[in-house]
């Protein structure tokens, strides 16, 4: 049996099919979020990457920011449970997510057994977010994707006061100005990401083993520098950004389980 | 005897000239703050308005963000200082100044001899400062001078739910993009400083009769959003982006004063 998550995010989409609930079959990232073509095309292209068509798939998921505006679904579930399932799926020992998207960033605890036990989420505010990255990746005209190489070459990371996305904008353009070197200027930027989303782990009450999704934590400079922030290792699976959508596609099979027992 | 008030702001330069701590010799503003020519500018500017040389003013206190590189001042005091002060010599019954400035906002309380009882500011967030007008008014291509007027023939206000300067910025981007009228994004703009700012007020305790000061207060636009809010009537002085070049102009005054009578 067949199932698809769906994980419409603001700045990408992701889908997985899901063979028996326990087998990736096809999985695909479209570099852009809801309000754009991403949606519909990560779901063909899926399909196609799977050789199978709509129909086929017994049942859809959609989660993310953006799953209100996905009119494939079956059914839509908020990020929170998606993405703890998701990474529970790919490290089955996981006890802590933190995941920093596009918009948000958010911790959760897991119990033992994988269920929510708490969460904590900031989406009210831009700094310690994708779209803090963003806004400063545009001001030193680099690439978001080269952050994480960038300050790892970093000598001497400058330290970022403000902690407003506004007002840190204008004190990075200040440091360029002062011929600071992009590499510490990024490197001091992810401390500052980092403390904004350690705080709300470390508010939650985190327990090891902490894991991260999203985007975001492909970017190796942001989870260095959440592990010195939090004084523990952080794993990062392979699939990181795809947890919401696997989780998504787990949730699908559940589902069918259900319908199939009469349950 | 004359005393000279600075005001060094991050958007623009203040400066006062008062005889005898009672009456305005000379006053001048320049629409550049720290770091720029702004502060020089405005001091030689005010001198020759007064038809005066420097060594003719028997004191000068700096006051504003960039009070510390201006090193013509013989003492440097606190915007919150000053503020009040400035305030109470426009308006002698004031009770609670609110000022809305280049990077933050702050609520004074005084009490009934004009000492300061309290007082709350925001610094840390751009969101309800004259930041976030300046950022706004940059995206829908209009200056800031003219945002008063154009919110006063919005008919249809459109209501930002964003709290965040940055999140905002991209909610009035698709307003603008959704065919809004400007009038109407620019009053929701408004209304939006206006809860930020009066939340300030609010948690600190607000009593009539409520002024408001700092250059934001020439806007018609946020001092009606901000009565709306406060549910009272708001009084801005003619000079109300002067208060806090004279309060220093006054506290010039009052040090000369000990000075010359050994206190
Ligand atoms: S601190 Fe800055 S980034 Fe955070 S809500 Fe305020 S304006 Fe937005």
């Amino acid at each position: 049996m067949l199932t698809m998550g769906v994980d419409i995010g603001s700045t990408a989409s992701k889908a997985v099919i899901l063979e028996d609930g326990s087998r990736i079959v096809a999985k695909r990232v479209v570099p852009v979020g809801t309000g754009t073509r991403g949606p519909r095309e990560v779901y063909e292209s899926t399909l196609a990457a799977a050789g199978v068509r709509g129909p086929e798939i017994s049942r859809v998921v959609a989660t993310g920011y953006g799953r209100m505006n996905f009119e494939m679904a079956d059914r839509e579930l908020s990020e929170v449970s998606c993405h703890g399932r998701g990474v529970r799926f790919l490290l089955p020992d996981v006890r802590t997510v933190i995941d920093i998207g596009g918009q948000d960033a958010k911790a959760l605890l897991l119990d033992e057994r994988g269920n929510l036990d708490n969460f904590i989420m900031n989406d009210k505010c831009a700094a310690g977010t994708g779209r803090f990255l963003e806004a400063m990746a545009r001001v030193l005209d680099v690439a978001v994707e080269e952050m994480g190489e960038l300050s790892e070459r970093s000598e001497r990371p400058v330290s970022i006061s403000s902690t407003c996305a506004v007002f840190a904008e204008s004190e990075v353009i200040s440091r360029l100005a002062n011929g600071e070197r992009i590499e510490d200027i990024v490197a001091g930027i992810h401390t500052s990401v980092a403390k904004k989303v350690s705080g709300l782990a470390i508010r939650m009450g985190y327990r090891p083993r902490v894991a991260m999704s999203g985007g975001v934590a492909r970017n190796r400079g942001i989870v260095r520098a959440m592990e010195r922030e939090l004084g523990c290792g952080i794993t990062v699976p392979e699939d990181c950004q795809l947890a919401g959508a696997i989780g998504a596609a787990l949730f699908a099979y559940s589902d069918m389980e259900k319908i199939v027992n009469g349950r």
